[in-house]
């Protein structure tokens, strides 16, 4: 067997052509442009590339881009007089603060201070608390893209055994909880679980979001499962000429592939989810906002 | 093989002394007593019961209890202005409204209306938040008796298969997210499940917060595994004379202490814990509310 291949890339694409034409369907009909506001402190050379692709794709979709640069110094008074700022600026429906921030300044409270209805990237405690209790949240948005690319795949996910590999609040938490809303019977692994190649074996359904290189190899897979590869992990590529490196996953791709019904590559599965999901978000938040009715298949 | 009794009625009398010598220091090296404010609308007989035993218990631990009951046709307005004059009280620590309300009010909202810091029933959607991001929070009180049974029962549960059957926001749900934190494998089943039994089967902790009687049978249970049954359901008795009726759990007990390493009991296992662990938030919220170092053993 040799598993479909779940092109993220692809999906991500068609996604951001519906959301630009809901935002040019909200522009037309609301007269109202749906605006992402994101900050970033400091230079930090890596952060600086993810907040150019973040404003890139905004503008793309038709959507107001507010880029905030504060210098590595900024007090964590100014920090939040400009989140108070954003907070009460109706033009502004979503609000991202880039990570890492420098050490003076706590991610934690930065979260905190941004109003959980404007918080796209789906951190606020209060959005952890509503997606919890399966209420409406704010869902933080490379957990969202796994859903949809495991929707997209298999349509109903009723009933399938998912494993979740990972517990971050990140990642993995918010996935097992998704997985659950959708009525998954959901098992959480993480670096404690006993035998964790059995766990996986009885799973339908794998979302693997470790952080270590190839972990999960073919032999765990149940044949047909699918395979959703979070794991984005740089390894010395010396085939490629000295001092190369490559980008893989936390799934071993060659073995896997072998015996998974679909799975994910690293590049371009789950990857190129995450921005379009932050797009998706900041729709959603724009049509929370205004009391329009939420358009479909945006979010979980 | 028969299972060891797992005797919650004798925890929970312990941790009630224990909570009552907590309390005890707290007055006599602090002056403050920890105190809780219970909330009664309407007349339904068995939550007056509840009350009552909630404000004897109190009361019994040296605690303050302070008891408001207010008619069936109590506006929302006016509850809210006694949940807001509570949240500002000094002198109480804890709040909770009894459940069920008359129609005309919102349990989710009236949940939102309390202070989170003082929310001893752990059901505000902040607290869920923060369990599910692994801060601080208030535990809602039956999945907290849950955890400190297995924890006596087992000391470290790092590496343990857990399944917790049933998802609701009250029991199953907090369940799983305190076995995750203590490092356990979770599972979460539920009526989607398929192959419960199997699903069962794997688990060296089982906890059944299903609501159905003595629907999990010992052939679905491990040899050796700790069972926590939270079910209470009413069945006829007719063996005790017509008309009668018994308690019985989750789990069908006679089967499974067959195979069980230890079981709890219905009645006598989880539902004791309940108001000890009640207690316990108590004089946790009060600790926080005033900068008190927590006492060990009484929360997550
Ligand atoms: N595609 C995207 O857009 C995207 C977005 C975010 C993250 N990622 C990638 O996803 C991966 C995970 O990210 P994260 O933020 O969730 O990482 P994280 O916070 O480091 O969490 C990693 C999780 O993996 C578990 N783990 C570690 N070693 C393990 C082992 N040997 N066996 C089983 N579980 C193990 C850890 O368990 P313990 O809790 O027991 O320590 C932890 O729960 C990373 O590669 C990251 O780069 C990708
Ligand atoms: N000891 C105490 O102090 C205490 C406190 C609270 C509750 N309880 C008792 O605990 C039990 C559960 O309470 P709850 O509030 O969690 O109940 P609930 O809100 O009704 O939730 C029941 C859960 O069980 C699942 N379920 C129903 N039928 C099932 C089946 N055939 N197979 C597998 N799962 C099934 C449901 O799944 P779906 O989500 O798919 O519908 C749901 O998640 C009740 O008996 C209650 O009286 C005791």
């Amino acid at each position: 067997m040799t598993a479909q291949v779940i092109d993220g890339k692809a999906f991500a694409a068609t996604m951001r052509g519906k959301i630009a034409s809901h935002v040019a369907r909200l522009k037309e009909v609301h007269h109202v442009t749906p605006g992402l506001a994101v900050i970033l402190v400091g230079q930090d050379p890596a952060s600086e590339v993810y907040v150019r692709n973040k404003n890139k794709s905004t503008v793309e979709v038709g959507m107001n881009s507010y880029e905030h640069k504060l210098p590595a110094d900024t007090s964590e008074a100014d920090l939040y007089a400009l989140i108070d700022q954003l907070n009460a600026d109706p033009a502004v429906h979503g609000i991202l603060c880039q990570f890492p921030v420098p050490d003076h300044l706590s991610e934690r409270d930065i979260v905190a201070r941004i109003d959980p209805a404007k918080d796209v990237d789906g951190l606020h405690v209060l959005n952890a608390g509503l997606l919890a209790s399966g209420q409406r949240a704010m869902v933080s948005c490379t957990p969202l893209g796994c859903l949809m690319l495991l929707r997209d795949q298999l349509g109903n996910l009723s009933g399938k055994n998912a494993v979740v590999i990972g517990r971050s609040n990140l990642v993995g938490k918010p996935v097992a909880q998704l997985l659950l809303r959708d009525s998954c019977t959901v098992t959480i692994a993480h670096s404690r679980t006993a035998n964790i190649e059995e766990v996986v074996r009885g799973a339908d359904i794998v979302v693997a979001a470790v952080g270590r290189a190839e972990m999960v190899k073919g032999d765990w897979i149940k044949k047909g499962a699918v395979v959703i590869d979070v794991g984005i992990n740089r390894i010395p590529a010396p085939e490629r000429g000295e001092g190369k490196t490559r980008l893989v996953g936390d799934v071993d791709y060659a073995s896997a592939a072998e015996v998974a019904g679909a799975i994910t590559p690293v590049p371009g599965g789950v990857g190129p989810m995450t921005i379009a999901c932050l797009l998706a978000n900041t729709v959603t938040a724009c049509c929370r906002a205004n009391g329009f009715p939420e358009p479909e298949g945006l979010t979980a």
